[in-house]
């Protein structure tokens, strides 16, 4: 029941009812989950590529080779990889961080695969980095960070535009957003 | 019970309730709103430089001589004002559309006022008009006509940035918001 807990969004009570479930209701239910937790646990591991969830030693998407391999986009989740697939905007390949720098919370350069990151760099295939952190304080000290690494190198480093997201109306726009969209207007094309 | 179903948000049920309330348990709340109601719409009209609601023939906006009279906000209605005032970032003056072009509802140029928009162009103080209007097709419209008119009088025409809203996780951003972000990233600046 404790156990139940580790899941997100699955609090006391929650577990409780969870575990009565499977254990009055679906003992095989119960059974088929442990075996493919057992499974996913054994079979999954890091792309040793881009560091994104994969099956294999490469994933899918490095191993694609109609991809464009000039342009690297630079997320901090796998579900990120995921959002910006559905898109459909971006044809080349991606780097996965697995979280942002955060000093206060211990997590450094290493622990975002930095080492593998400057490896990428120094191959010499990738000629931009779309750095697709988010636009928080961390997203943002992220992107500069690695936005010097690729300077070093001289990879053009480049970051998603931010702003008021389609669709917005200004009524219903957090005031920071708007302030940043304001700030970060664009001269209209003359034509 | 029908007229209070003008109310945005008010449907048959609420409307009901409100009237019941009104006349069972508080006559003189009703007699506070309609006399409100008479004195708003005597009081309050649009203001003769900006078009935004305002009890003065001008509003305290463009009546303030601190502001920038050079930059021009233009927006699609007196809540985007608000919304831009609180957002802190902007000490210009505003223009309100009252609308967005939508030839579709019978909305063209002159229900927007572009008569008014003209003569303020035609005036010679400002220097750039600030496009802030929604990241709609409708708005996007409306912002490359009056562009065009500021190109006509040589006024510089900006518009404000569109992207994943500050603290955005790409996971949680729509799909067209995000593959606009992607392709209108910018380049880092080296440092």
């Amino acid at each position: 029941m404790t156990a139940l807990r580790c899941l997100p969004g699955v609090g006391p009570k929650s577990a409780q009812r969870m575990a009565f479930h499977l254990l009055e209701k679906d003992r095989d239910g119960a059974r088929a989950l442990a075996a493919a937790l057992e499974d996913a646990l054994t079979a999954i591991g890091l792309c040793a590529h881009c560091r994104m969830l994969a099956e294999q030693d490469v994933c899918p998407i490095c191993a694609d080779k109609t991809r464009d391999g000039s342009r690297l986009c630079i997320v901090e989740t796998p579900a990120d990889v995921i959002a910006v697939e559905d898109s459909a905007a971006y044809r080349g390949l991606y780097f996965v961080l697995m979280g942002r720098l955060s000093p206060l919370d211990g997590i450094g350069p290493e622990e975002l695969g930095v080492g593998l990151f400057k490896d990428r760099l120094v191959g010499g295939d990738i000629s931009e980095i779309i750095l697709a952190t988010s636009a928080t304080v961390e997203g943002e000290a992220t992107a500069a960070y690695l936005g010097r690494l690729a300077a070093e190198q001289d990879v053009v480093a480049t970051r998603i535009a931010h702003g008021v997201p389609m669709g917005g109306e200004l009524e219903y726009v957090d005031s920071s957003t708007l302030s940043l969209a304001i700030s970060a207007r664009t001269k209209l094309p003359a034509d």
